[in-house]
């Protein structure tokens, strides 16, 4: 999917959610786990109710991997079930030396190889250039690199002050931004950024100022939608806003779907409003 | 597996060899396609013909993972079939906030949930401390944070200058060795270290004593195994070397396992000199 592709979606749908297909059988009502794939039924039913009002779908890879074969193959089937309008997101955070990010991007975006066929993954940063690349060689596809997460761990080291190579002094998350646009634009590569704070994303607007940024922690996480739209939109809204257990597990009995359309439609409201003013 | 168990099968076997099973269905002996899990079929006969020279072995899961939820299947079975008294290592590089990694923890841990049953799991950095802890929760199981790596992007971030809590300057990989003691002993975390350079190693040991090295890069990415076993041994030998390709695909034939077993015994033979020097 292109950039102008996404924003076209965006305007149509007035909306810049992302659902988090956080899946956990531990927590979807019980009466699916009767069904054979009682993960992807769930699924199926959340993307039906909230297909109106989002853009993207962000499987956390996570979840499917913890229940083994089995977990892939519903994965397998949800990402075969989002309509093709959709931008899908494999969370899967991951990184390695070149050949061997090379399988991961088999995995996640050649179907021939392992039935999976996403837009776009995220990306861990600290093994560098050649464990991103391999990601990029796939026309269409986007890397979705971690920058500022919204963790308590987050500060331990993306925190830090650093030396770049200017010999000035930044923030390794603003470092990792700044390094890594030399190996992709806008079109190509987004960001991950946890930070609802003013001074935090102005600054990262400031150093990439027409990509996407992927934010996660609205919703349960706590962050607040007005002021990352606020701060972080610009001219092609440049922004995917994740919810995950806010909307997905609003109730655990069978109405959880009709739920979850309800609170997925309360906040496209919400971005609708933004997109009027900030855009 | 504790750290003196670990110990005693390295004297025992005067080995601290563990072969990396990155096994790639585009490279076996073609006579192997014909079996019904030929992925398995091969780590199998590799597995039998070094066993007697290896005290780890590392499945590096994007191989497995590029293949789907057959590719799964062929790690389960690869699991289950290496002896109890090897360590195994998920090479995996995971990494997310808490909750997340622990689903994680559960894939690589918790057999009854994934199937599998690791000794330990490789883990990024960059997110930090919760990221990290949830690995830890399972008793007898390990971390090996990455820390340095020896691919050409490992300079991008890893080797910046940061200002650590102290307003000492250092690399951000010496950091990360820093900070993570704070989470966990030698005892249960280990350090991915792609170095074979003395005065890394050095530097490197002056922070981390105790702990565990896991280092790759020896044979085909051409580090040597003299440097790092001079460098880099403590008193527990403190080294696990990994080898992959150099071992694996010596043969593309029907006698691969053969030659596989050949060179296995030529670097345990290697490695028995220097635990003589060194320990």
């Amino acid at each position: 999917m292109t950039k102008q592709q996404l924003f076209k979606q965006i305007t149509q749908k007035k909306s810049y959610l992302c659902v988090g297909l956080d899946t956990d059988i531990k927590k979807i009502p019980s009466h699916l786990l009767k069904e054979k794939d009682p993960i992807f039924e769930f699924n199926r039913q959340i993307i039906d109710a909230t297909i109106d009002y989002t853009v993207a779908y962000k499987p956390n890879i996570a979840f499917y991997e913890a229940m083994g074969a089995k977990g892939w193959e519903s994965l397998q089937r949800t990402i075969e079930y989002i309509p093709k309008e959709c931008f899908t997101i494999a969370d899967a955070k991951r990184g390695d030396i070149g050949n061997t990010s090379g399988l991961y991007a088999r995995t996640f975006f050649d179907k021939s190889s392992s039935g999976l066929d996403f837009d776009s993954v995220t990306v861990a940063p600290y093994m560098g250039c050649d464990s991103v690349e391999p990601f990029l060689e796939f026309d269409g596809k986007w890397v979705i690199l971690l920058a500022l997460t919204s963790n308590t761990g987050g500060d331990d080291f993306q925190q830090l002050l650093v030396n770049g190579s200017e010999n000035t002094s930044r923030f390794l998350f603003e470092q990792v931004i700044l390094t890594s646009q030399k190996w992709a634009d806008s079109e190509r590569m987004m960001y991950v950024v946890g930070a609802t704070k003013a001074d935090k994303l102005l600054k990262i607007r400031e150093l990439a100022p027409d990509h996407f940024l992927l934010v996660p922690g609205i919703g349960a996480q706590g962050g607040s939608l007005e002021e990352v739209s606020r701060f972080g939109m610009n001219k092609q809204c440049g922004l995917l806003v994740n919810s995950s257990r806010a909307i997905i597990y609003v109730s655990s009995e069978q109405d959880f779907a009709q739920k979850a359309k309800q609170e997925a439609q309360k906040v496209q409201q919400e971005m609708e409003q933004y997109l009027q003013i900030y855009l």
